[in-house]
């Protein structure tokens, strides 16, 4: 591996960069990124060796793509228009379906890899990179049959040798079941905290009576809204399911509060409760 | 400070309790619990030195009541029947009005000083009881103008040791405020929760697909049941305020999306990411 491109060097791209240059010492690291600023951040944290252009991918071993999705939809049969025989490029989008989809039919779809590494902090840009954010954490394989062998094999020997978990899934599927697990999460988070902030317009009486419970459950509105944004246009009718399962499930807690049925209410949770075993191991 | 009683030692008792031992390693503290086996536990932990009852509050320094608040609206007269002249009685309790209406025509007012500790975790019982929970943390105090001064002034300087910032408030606004602040986010956690596991029928995909920000949301809806019925019993009229809005605004965010307004999706998330600079330092 000699020649790693990183296309998106904020939180996603900068952390797999900071996990490439781990991996192989002696490869260069060339970024491309649309915000300058960004790559000025990557070359002064040493997430990247230089800037490039997508005119250079002829050469590339691997092509990272971390961007959002909707840009990952358009850039990417670019991409692969101007890869090397030889060279394997994967994205780490939060949706799969419109991506796996707008390549199809291309001519190189066979360098591609379609993922989605489970991973992230609610931060972003460069300075959010973290050595290891991968570790230990799961790679969502789409489409695996699709890419050359020679070239989904070497990069699903970087995976595991990032410590990840690897699964693998068709995107339908993997959009779906997204949209529980992750997209869901955000937009309760959000409206939590937009609920909140439209209510105690007072900050400093927020700050003083926040706890660790609410930190927790709004901290994903901290994400950055741009990445979102594309994220729910690609998967917004598995989300629109989702949002109306979630409500439909909130206005029957309030109605069984509304009607001091307490004793129901406290089944509600209960039955909820055993999202501690699901989820053990989980927490960080 | 000689004797302590801890009315319920569990988590929040608990961890009270391992502070006190910390402030005064010289007073016996003794444990009052209906749950046999939380008794056996804490005793087993060293949180408490012995077992007592009621009846022995008389010569009692402190009574910290550390019970669901449905408990503690119900208890807290009988505790005060029992205090000497010189007790301080402190209740931990997530509401403030009930608590505070039952007591307020009491003989012994002056001996009891309403205290909400915003700390905790999502897990219970006296094996959950943490040294240092409070530190840095928010001790809610209602009605400090109805306790004797000499009894405020000891549990204040208590609360000062223990590392805690005093914040002073009316029963009625704590409840408003505290059920945006705490009690909807369980809420909101317990039906994400309920949602997921609805819909994700297979465990084991849950668990792979989940992450960190699933993990972080959801986090609130591993809390006890019986704690928290009673709390949204007590606080019923609120939390109906604040699950309206909450429904509101997560339709309007569905709505928005159904018509594809993506721009103003991104606005709704854009004016709730200040909520960063709300919880800065907040973060666990």
């Amino acid at each position: 591996m000699k020649h790693i491109y990183i296309i998106g060097v904020g939180l996603i791209g900068g952390s797999f960069a900071r996990d490439m240059r781990e991996q192989f010492p002696k490869a260069t690291l060339v970024g491309i990124d649309t915000n300058a600023g960004h790559i000025e951040q990557a070359l002064a944290l040493g997430l990247i060796d230089s800037q490039g252009d997508l005119d250079q991918l002829t050469t590339a071993d691997l092509v990272a793509l971390a961007v959002p999705v909707d840009t990952a939809v358009s850039l990417l049969p670019t991409v692969l228009d101007k890869v090397g025989e030889n060279t394997i490029v994967i994205d780490m989008g939060s949706t799969k379906a419109a991506i796996c989809a707008g390549v199809a039919t291309h001519p190189n779809r066979r360098n591609f890899l379609a993922c989605h590494p489970i991973a992230g902090t609610e931060f972003s840009g460069p300075s959010a990179a973290l050595t290891g954010l991968y570790k230990g954490k799961t790679q969502i394989v789409c489409e695996v049959e699709k890419t050359a062998f020679k070239l989904q094999e070497r990069a699903l020997a970087l995976f595991k040798n990032m410590g990840m978990r690897l699964r693998y899934m068709d995107p339908e599927s993997h959009d779906k079941h997204i949209a529980y697990m992750s997209h869901l999460s955000h937009i309760s988070a959000f409206m939590l905290g937009k609920t909140v902030i439209e209510k105690e317009k007072n900050e400093r009486d927020i700050f003083d009576m926040a706890g660790s419970g609410f930190a927790s459950t709004v901290r994903l509105a901290k994400s950055n809204p741009v990445t979102w944004t594309s994220i729910f246009a690609q998967n917004k009718e598995n989300i629109l399911e989702t949002l109306d399962e979630y409500i439909d499930n909130l206005q029957h807690f309030k109605s069984l509060m509304a009607q001091d049925n307490f004793e129901d209410v406290y089944k509600e949770m209960e039955n909820t409760n055993h999202i501690k075993s699901i989820l053990n191991g989980l927490e960080q």
